[in-house]
């Protein structure tokens, strides 16, 4: 039989080769940069990530749950830094062990790529780069980077895992009149760079470890999430152009004073901030939408390449890894038949990964202002009670992140809806007055 | 001084050609096809538009507006054909004079083109193809299809004027990350294929001449257009796949079928029916929205790169003169300032440009739906009653087609409250009922 072609050797793309290969198939996978366990380069943006319950779903369907667990800090909620230094705690649920976990995700890919090597039943070629797809042959050109020659490859199927600029779904957009091609691109005014909290010289976290650190300043706002290492992975999420803005950040007098007008509980601990700020680019963040998914049941979009999202709910791999769950179990349902397997994901997923990607801008207006919301606060509060309480009540953020057995979009329907109506409540407390648990828990469930 | 570059010929390149050699340009417009004067090859899509006022000031600036009206023909009205053979005509305006005019797509392009090399001033590339752009540059890349060599040209500034599929528009997708590239192109499940109603064989007009025909069948529908050599031009707007569609016309026996049960009243004038359903294509139709139009005061989209429609407002064509007028404006006021005209053109336009998307997917539903509704029927008449008796109400048609001096976000705007007032009015008059003039135009005035 035709070996399975995957372009892409991310997280998403290796998860489903490994997948694949447990099912039998023989899997090569197309990666047009350098196998990153020999080399020295980044594993594309962002350094660490956010692993949670759809995600841990995906490891545990090829057996790696206990293992990527190994690798994870777990963060239990937010910490939220004030301008006066002051902290505030956030849990994410009301539940005991409804944590998200950091993760290196260079750690988590090659502990995907080195478990689906053992297999022996996928090759990996590396700095291999799709050119080109032939949907009426169901074939992709692929570059070795190496030698410049082009090759035409097929397989049983084609799945184009190759990210938010996707090579794969490019193709499609080449073919847009005949596909019928649906597509949008959005970028956010805000951009983000990424620095470093160290560990302490005494070799020690330098924050409270077991959180994800936000310091939300409203038009801009910087978070912190551990590693293993014990330094913090630091993202400064700040628009492109404007009176606070990357624009007006050029000089090192700059720089410094932004932070230490803005963040100086965060600066303290930032010793080498101005060379990382040199270092690192300010990078775009972008939502990706599109329809068709499929194409005639030979190639398909998966992960960032059918939905990139932008990160401000730490769902981007664990919607990858969920993509991977439902094809899997489109497998299962239509053994062999790929025009209704792949047409079935389509189905289940599309929805599913515009809604996260709707979700995640949402989250970036509540991340950056809304936690400096005193009726946000309050808000946030109450629902916190109510779970505590209610073992049926579920927040938008719990419904998104711990519940794999809601659809995203089902999540977010019902998390805006309770959203709106816990927010209305929220505002009609006075400061100090305490809320009634039964009547807001009946209002929510109306 | 080095001269404007525009890339592509067609109607809005060259009309803005002309414009800028009038003002002492010289200019050099690169055109991937050959020459339409000495080659027998379609003009693009559509064979012949509805020409109206927005338009028509386009030619007005460069002095062509009396030339071009020689070449049209006026439409009065939209006669709408019900399945039984019944017209019913709707006049588009309750005012005297505000009438559309079809013209040919090639006559008027062939027009602009004779004109513009008349002055003297402007060389046409034609079989050269723009593959890139530079943006830090301000260079384009171009290569000759003959010789296959390519050429980098710089000029004052680059207007890319190449259609819905414009490569000036794939180049800013190509910096998508570094020019925050917001862009969407959304298709219909409908599609169009061109068809012909031949002068008769006394060489007559086979139907009403001063009139845009429409066959609405809720689903699908079918318009004609009069050509001045006698002929009209037929265009199918029919969904791709279901129940009624492209997929679904194969044979002849069919296709034959289909129009004798669906168009009767057409069928019987469409003696090369079968021969033009195998000859056309069946195209796609979308909308394309994008931002930004201009980069760095050296390259801007105009036309259908910037805001490529649907058809179903005529206002195409009329836009994209709309956008010369308004480029030509901001020339004047800011001379050889190009940041500060390219900035200019893209703010006053770019709304107008989405709005006029919008309208014309809006009118889609219109023309093929409520034109067969009694409740719309009935609103129509109550506002060309309207119309007819009060100077200062135009309805949204009117307001997008016949008044330049509105910006087409007000019309829209304006006219879709004016519209859900109507509809919503004519709801509660019985059949037969008389409607009170002076209660609808309070209403709509309030």
């Amino acid at each position: 039989m035709a070996p399975i072609i995957i372009i892409g050797s991310g997280l998403c793309g290796t998860l489903m080769a490994l997948r694949m290969a447990q099912k039998g198939y023989q899997v090569d996978v197309y990666e047009k940069r350098p196998d990153m366990r020999n080399a020295n380069i980044g594993s594309g943006r962002s350094i660490n990530l956010a692993l949670s319950d759809r995600g841990l779903s995906g490891l545990e369907m090829v057996g790696l749950r206990e293992k990527a667990l190994e690798l994870v800090i777990p963060m239990k909620g937010r910490l939220i830094h004030d301008l006066k230094g002051n902290q505030q705690f956030f849990s994410y649920s009301g539940r005991q062990g409804e944590v998200i976990n950091s993760i290196s995700r260079k750690g988590l890919n090659i502990l995907l790529m080195d478990e689906a090597e053992k297999t022996g039943k996928i090759r990996f070629f590396f700095r291999h780069e799709c050119s080109d797809v032939d949907f009426d042959q169901g074939n992709a050109i692929v570059k070795n980077l190496d030698t410049n020659r082009e090759t035409t490859i097929s397989g049983e199927v084609i799945l184009g895992t190759d990210g938010a600029f996707s090579a794969v779904r490019q193709a499609m957009m080449r073919q847009s009149g005949a596909l019928r091609f649906q597509y949008s691109q959005s970028f956010l005014d805000t951009g983000y760079k990424e620095l470093t909290i160290p560990a302490s010289d005494e070799g020690g976290f330098r924050l409270e470890k077991n959180a994800l650190h936000i310091w939300p300043r409203e038009g801009f706002m910087l978070i912190a999430l551990p590693n293993l290492d014990k330094s913090f992975t630091v993202t400064l999420f700040l628009p492109f152009e404007g009176d606070y803005s990357f624009e007006k950040l050029k000089s090192d007098e700059e720089i410094e004073s932004f932070f230490k007008t803005w963040f100086p509980t965060a600066y303290q601990h930032m010793p080498d901030l101005l060379q990382d700020f040199r270092d690192n680019p300010a990078s775009s963040l972008c939502t990706v939408k599109c329809f068709p998914w499929q194409v005639g049941g030979k190639v398909a979009l998966m992960g960032d390449a059918a939905h990139a999202v932008v990160p401000f709910y730490g769902q981007g791999m664990n919607a990858s890894f969920e993509d991977c769950v439902v094809l899997d179990e489109c497998m299962d349902k239509y053994p062999g038949d790929w025009q209704k397997i792949l047409k079935n994901y389509e189905e289940k997923r599309k929805v599913n990964g515009d809604a996260i990607g709707d979700l995640a801008v949402d989250n970036f207006y509540e991340m950056k202002a809304a936690t400096a919301d005193p009726v946000f606060v309050l808000k946030r509060r109450i629902e916190l009670d109510l779970e505590q309480n209610f073992p049926d009540y579920f927040s938008k953020y719990s419904m998104v992140t711990f519940r794999e057995d809601l659809p995203y979009k089902t999540a977010m329907d019902q998390g805006r809806l309770q959203d709106s109506v816990l927010m209305d409540y929220a505002r009609t407390i006075y400061p100090g007055q305490e809320w009634n648990r039964e009547d807001v828990y009946r209002l929510v469930k109306m």
